[in-house]
């Protein structure tokens, strides 16, 4: 017994993720015959991915359906979920965004603007699932997870669910503890890029303090030796370690990264010390450009097998299921094949201490019912009251000066940022952030109040 | 009808205040034949103060009692009323511990370190009553007023009442836009040193619009031609101002000074634009000790006073009641004398979006039936998310770390001071404070957590 759905992706040309959907609905019986609508406004991209797509369902024999198109209406027409991956802010941007604030005197990056045109765009995809496909799910799978969903769940009436990757820092920590990641259970809730590992059991035991010793024996050695893998490998670094230290429970994925703790970002030289080499983690002036010259390869290379009509795509690209969340959450909603996933969701008192209407990251049991999260223990405290409740205030003020379009609240973020050092410098920055090409509707948005002058 | 009570002075070496209280009482006929017990470590003042008490009370021909005291629990006995002025951590040593962090390269204090001393100062004043007087009211008269009472209704069952003279800045904004002080009405609620002007009405009129005018039209006049008559004369500063421009109400008595906006006060030079001529406000290198020579010129003239017994006290000090609220208050609980004060009392509602247990600053009605907080309009959401809840969060690390002891908590509020630049500035801050003299409580009582190294 299989159902045949519509999912409509939002931003397809986003080629390694569009792909790796495509193989694991061909890998779940359960939703043959289903039709995928790739929807992109980068039309040579959308060209490419839904080649590979046809061609990779094909040699599996799956019994998929694919269209693309440029126009978001028809691919939500008769949608049943919608994955929502695409980033309307290009790393192109980003950088040169980041090249204004260093004028200012601002380390990489560094100002806290916020994500006004992002959030904009996916509310914009929500209103038109509200209006077009009311009943379907929209699973979001792009950032600000945290932030967009909040805003999508409060402002629309569609069911959100925001999925990220950062968990599975998780296995992480345990393969480096040595421990078999098939025999360790875990529970890591909080907020996206702020989860906390609760528990974490190796054959029904703690393992806390595996961690412990590892620290204690092994663990300047291995960041004296340690070279990362990837821009992102710094779930065991010096810095995820003295988080540990400082908050009293294991940060997981991309909590490390949190800009809040600011005193790990300060300069390259400073993130070397804290996430190792070579890269001083993801979020620096070497690790970036590696990072995005590694996305431009590998469109390059999906590109060329696009191309060549002999190329064997299983072969390429095997045929074992991903470790994405999207289609085993959309199986467990469908047919009832019931899967536990961490995700974000609303939180209705799942995670004490936050408002029910706060998007939180917890896990959840997904079944034909819907998606029903597992009320978790309260977390610590402390880390309550240092790094999530900080956070929600955060998202409530971007969130306000969104919909107002409050410019004294951008101002008052950045004067905020820990790298500005004089009121001066926090009003010329936004002056200059909001003068960029591409920000006409930021800066028309963003006025001063009333008060002003 | 009187009613005679008992009211205890905690700290009544505050020569100022404790003739104030006297002065208020000696004209408060229902409060006749009361006992008034000074208690101070301070033996000399406290001679001084009571020696004048007397004799002022005599002269006015009134019938109080005094009696003075070193022992606390001598003087909570049969209390009905604890007034709690005292200051454990003295001028001197402010200003010792400034010195250190200056050395750590931070501009007039700067740093966050938080009132763990006099927290446990007022939390064992507060057991003390439990213990001997539970059924008396505490007036709490010395800062920190919010932390301090918030701290002391959720320990113990005593009943707290925290003031400040702060509000009484309204007056000042209503007379430098030349309106008469008698035909305001007004609120303004918040926290303490963090109120804001929700209802300004002349003579039953919005008066916002004057104030607008004042800043259109007299403002930079005023700022360039003011001259502070004292320190703290800074409620219609240009920062003042900046601040209703910034957070859309007026900004009332301590709130200016707010630490918070840091970029008010990063210099001496930066302050006197902001807060102007010729102290830039009371928290400058140059205000704080005219404001403390203040003080001691003051307790030097009483000290005089107290011994020629030929002057005349009532001629020197008037016969007119202060302004201080706290007789009122207890003139109002006592015989029912109805009185509106605003006073700092655990929330349970009264201001939307605080939670029930934290004491919040609101106007309410004291009579017989006890002090009832007025249910107050929501501030607007912007200053509760920018000004109000972030403050609560500090608030509420301030006493978890104050309970618990833990010393990264101390490291983690360091950490975030702006001005704060480096992780290892922050240790060695931190380090520098808590080997001072007078520190050594503080020292064993923070501890670095178990997972620290």
């Amino acid at each position: 017994m299989s159902t045949a759905i519509k999912i409509s992706v939002i931003g397809a040309g986003s080629a390694q993720f569009s792909l790796g959907l495509v193989k694991d609905l061909c890998l779940t019986p359960g939703l043959a015959g289903s039709l995928v609508s790739f929807m992109d406004v980068d039309l040579a991209r959308l060209e490419m991915i839904e080649k590979l797509a046809r061609r990779y369902a094909a040699e599996l024999g799956s019994d998929l359906r694919f269209e693309r198109t440029a126009d978001r209406a028809a691919s939500l027409t008769d949608a049943d979920f919608v994955i929502n991956t695409a980033s309307v802010v290009s790393h192109h941007h980003q950088r040169a965004m980041r090249e204004v604030t260093a004028k200012h005197g601002y380390y990489y990056g560094g100002v806290a603007f916020g994500n006004h045109a992002q959030l904009a765009f996916m509310l914009a995809v929500a209103r038109d699932m509200e209006r077009i496909c009311p009943n379907a799910w929209l699973i979001q799978s792009g950032n600000p997870v945290f932030e967009g969903c909040t805003l999508m769940t409060r402002e629309t009436g569609i069911k959100v669910c925001g999925l990220c990757h950062g968990h599975y820092g998780v296995y992480q920590v345990a393969m480096t503890l040595g421990l078999d990641p098939q025999k360790i259970t875990w529970q890591a809730p909080g907020l996206n890029h702020n989860i906390w590992l609760t528990h974490f059991l190796y054959e029904g035991k703690d393992a806390y303090p595996l961690l412990d010793r590892w620290i204690a024996e092994q663990s300047e050695t291995f960041w004296r030796t340690h070279v990362a893998q990837s821009t992102h490998d710094i779930q065991m670094s010096r810095g995820a370690i003295h988080m540990y230290r400082m908050y009293g429970l294991m940060p997981i994925g991309d909590t490390p990264r949190q800009q809040r703790n600011w005193w790990y970002h300060t300069s390259l030289e400073v993130k070397k010390y804290w996430f190792g080499e070579p890269w001083g983690g993801p979020d620096t002036e070497i690790a970036r450009p590696f990072f995005v010259e590694g996305l431009e390869k590998r469109i390059a290379f999906m590109t060329q097998l696009a191309n060549d009509p002999k190329a064997s795509l299983v072969e390429t690209f095997g045929s074992e299921k991903t470790r994405e969340q999207q289609v085993p959450i959309i199986d467990g909603l469908v047919n009832n094949n019931e899967y536990v996933a961490q995700v974000n969701i609303p939180n209705h008192g799942a995670l004490p201490g936050v408002a029910d209407d706060v998007v939180v990251e917890v896990p959840a049991i997904i079944n034909a019912k819907g998606i029903q999260p597992l009320r978790v223990p309260p977390l610590p405290r402390k880390i309550m009251l240092e790094m999530i409740l900080p956070e929600v205030l955060d998202m409530e003020r971007e969130l306000l000066a969104f919909k107002t379009g409050d410019r004294s609240m951008l101002l008052w973020s950045v004067l905020n940022s820990p790298q500005t050092r004089s009121y001066e410098q926090a009003v010329a920055v936004l002056d200059d952030l909001l003068a960029m090409p591409g920000h006409e509707e930021l800066a028309t948005h963003f006025r001063w109040p009333e008060t002003w002058e």
